[in-house]
């Protein structure tokens, strides 16, 4: 007998706070998945967002199935995007991305846990910070290969540094192309050799028209905090580029992309591109670095990996 | 000489809450709009989420532009949204709409004010609660026609009643037809004279299959009370709504909706089925209510028409 | 060891004919599936348009992967568009959809081997026509259960219909109701006691507006003629009904849609409405036709099960 | 007294063959305009392909207004496209763009004319070849300003380009980066220079992978042949590249596109990056190409401005 399978796209969302309900919201909206999994351990809240999906629906052009609170649905889950955090913590003055982390370290183990019982065999987008040490945890906790646990990284920082260039020169942000990289947090920079508009490297064109880069990052950098101190969280940027990444996986599009992948010559997850499709990294990316870039991004590995460390001791003594 | 018009889809959105701002998202996700004017008394909370749909900008799919708190842009909008709110009252333990009203029978004329001054004469779809009333003292501060001024209404309550009939058939909520009608607030109703669903009226499909219409009543009643109460405010279902009227609007697309507009017979904005294009409301649709429900549409109309009048007589004191 | 299962969401079009090509360019224009699968006997017509749809991907908003005359990658493909057809055929004088049956009848079991032996498990969207007959064919050679298997039928009819009375009442075609019946052929007919528009049943209104109901039946059959002799094929209103039926298959949203399912009373495929989600026809609608009405479909039945056995005989003679 | 501006998305395509329809069933199918204006000399056949469109609408997420060949409707139209062609010229066995140039070059100026005649003040694309003469023909005879006509040129080489380079590495097409300039025609050329893939020049990784460009180069231009030779024409590549044209516009997006726009340096319309808006060409990109790729430029411009001047000459004797 042949078995009938359901096929079609599966995507659970896993922590339903300002940035989890933001990417459910947008997977809704387009239509980009048949069937979302919303999970939380906020009950009330999760089966509250749910309902308000299904209140949306009579009026939506698409239609979506939703399962609240199922470990099960995650058998056949195609991606799996973790955005898990403390909203309360979320919410310090500091907007340090490792003042979540005593609490994402405590809870990110016990639901890679049940992710590993459901047998899910999909790929994992991970949005929870500090996100590199996340990811790892994902991965080494599920046992699933490297290629297969994802953090969407300085895909954001990038966005937002194509965000700032993009404005100062009055062009579509999508003409911008380039990258930031390593860690999704402080240590992260620009590395404005792989930066061109225009059709010219950043670092000719800054010459031509005066653009100071430091000032640019600056600025690309205080967006983020901007937006964190005007409305205490950050949800569209870092929800869209997570969708697009979960996208991109679904179609095996093969987009290269910023985001925190397992890189071995710096033994750790960070960011910096890799070619992206339906196994999760299909490829991985060369870039021809600066001196300077090269020693930021070992020091951004090494504050990983360190963190990384620190992670597990702390959960040993747990 | 020919003067060069800026045509294609402008839309504004007054009140970045949670309502206004999953507006504003559902918009910049789906490039619904090519301008989209965000304005907010909290110049923080809406410079912030410019800056995050800025930052998600090079993800998405498609561009739009964002202007932030420039009544200015009204002028050649083509459709703006109120979903102005007062956040904190919003978060009142009895989910009644009426709490609101002191503080936006306040807000909501001068709003209307700068909206006039911009020379403004698009559509106006109107969220801010309690809609009726609201949608009331923006058709007359503006002197806009009455058929520009709409408000969502019950197009959130059908769509909640058809989410509760479809989830017990085991259809599709957009194969359920029907409406709530009256005020967007506790004296609305269903009337089931009007639903549809698997090629019949209700009425008959309940005695076959047992279906308690009273208990589908409480069902869809229930459904907002359970996503106010397990988040605190309500928001995909009704912003859907409201972008759904808004593209209605834009693409003249002539659908039958239940939305609040001004019915001469009640003397009063409700919500009853009306035809909408890019007028606004093109054509009144005349139901055949049961008795029972012309009783309960009149004593929802007079409900509204005494709180408006309340509102005229407070702001006059004021 | 787990397997990696592909997900996603897999379609494949058979015969790139005029509608076959059309299925195809909507699908890929809206990136409606993942994986796609065109098949063609005309290897360089169906290679051309694989390519075509390549040399767009640099500009499209979304990938799709695209397969040429694989009948291997039918195995786990979600559903199958058959829009195979004789072109040269198809321009026949007479707009008869009978005038293809020798040359599909001949064709469509072969095509239906291929699938059955690919272990296709998925559902079968028929267009090819004459489209009752030749989803009967698809169904019983393939041996796929009955609710796997449907044809687009009086999706187009019914959406003909919509149009003619949209038109006239100025609405639009989404707010009008209601289903033609029976074979997707001369002997369709309108059941007007279904359908309603503003709120009535078009049987009152028509009255109250002087509609004529014959000549808006005669409109609504004219278009698709008018559309046939203008430009010897119809194209995008029968490729959007089938990729509406195809996107409600995948996204199993239990959609009322008038499509050719198999009736046990008229013992044969039909068009009647049903509720479609994931495993095809979900359930069957049970209209209230009148007399009049009841005969024209029995009609209808007679007319395609006498065609269908024709169809057998002279393929057992072949 | 304000007047009711009627804004919105509208659309006019002009030309409603294989390429032109394809351009207005993208527009229908994705909600691209609110108002298309389809213009034909063919009436049946544009009466057909509107109709055909209102037979879909039923069906359709969006909704969308059709307009048949009413020149007046251009007045307020935003972005005109130009797709006319000759059909049967279109079909001859060399697939040489310039063979369509004495039946273009006689209707395009009657068609400028009318354009002229409605006031319309928005902006042209050109997709009629031979694409860079034609564009010049629009802008000389309906006098708008240069930046207001634009051709979709080598957007379409460039794409083919891509899809040649990212299925030989692959990755998505999107992530290859780079320009085919000139004629779109057979003097156009990649400027390999300008080509980026995997985050390097396309020349450094061709000596690592043993990419042979003459060969890349080769089977771009053939995959275009192929599609030519498999089908008799050519439409979803090209018509792809003209709505993404057309949506960069309504949007205002700024993305700079390799399009055929007037350089002063050449003397004509060519293609060459521009940065493209509301006001079409918004800015000149400026390349840093090779001696060789500047020979071939000039080239390919030499070989435009003369059959521009030829078909100048051609229509004053006519």
């Amino acid at each position: 007998m042949k078995g009938v399978l359901i096929m079609t796209r599966k995507v659970a969302v896993i922590g339903m706070g300002h940035v989890g309900s933001t990417v459910a919201h947008y997977i809704v909206a387009n239509g980009f998945a048949d069937d979302l999994v919303l999970i939380d351990t906020n009950e009330k809240k999760v089966n509250a967002d749910a309902l308000d999906f299904e209140d949306a629906m009579a009026n939506l052009l698409h239609h979506t199935n939703i399962y609240v609170n199922d470990y099960g649905q995650l058998k056949d889950t195609d991606v799996i995007v973790s955005a898990l955090g403390n909203i309360k913590l979320q919410d310090n003055p500091d907007a340090d991305r490792f003042a979540e982390l005593p609490f994402t370290r405590d809870a990110v183990p016990k639901v890679a846990e049940k992710i590993k019982e459901s047998c899910f065999n999909g790929k994992i987008v991970a949005i929870t910070n500090p996100v590199d040490v996340i990811t790892s945890i994902y991965q080494s906790v599920t046992g699933l290969p490297k290629n297969q646990v994802i953090g969407t990284g300085t895909l954001l920082d990038s966005a937002r540094m194509k965000r700032a260039v993009a404005s100062r020169l009055n062009v579509d942000p999508r003409s911008v192309e380039g990258y930031n990289l390593g860690e999704h947090g402080n240590s992260q920079f620009t590395a404005w050799s792989t930066v061109r508009v225009l059709e010219q490297p950043i670092t000719e064109l800054a010459n031509k028209r005066g653009l100071d880069l430091d000032e640019l990052d600056h600025e690309a950098r205080m967006g983020g905090w901007k937006v964190f101190s005007g409305k205490k969280y950050t949800s569209y940027g870092v929800a869209t580029a997570a969708v697009r990444l979960v996208n991109t996986i679904l179609s095996d599009a093969h987009t290269v992309m910023p985001v925190s992948n397992f890189r071995e010559e710096y033994d750790c997850y960070l960011s910096y591109p890799a070619v992206v499709g339906r196994n999760g990294i299909e490829e991985q990316v060369q870039l021809h670095l600066t001196d300077e870039e090269l020693d930021k991004l070992q020091t951004s590995a090494n504050f990983i990996k360190e963190k990384y460390q620190e992670s597990l001791e702390a959960n040993k003594k747990a």
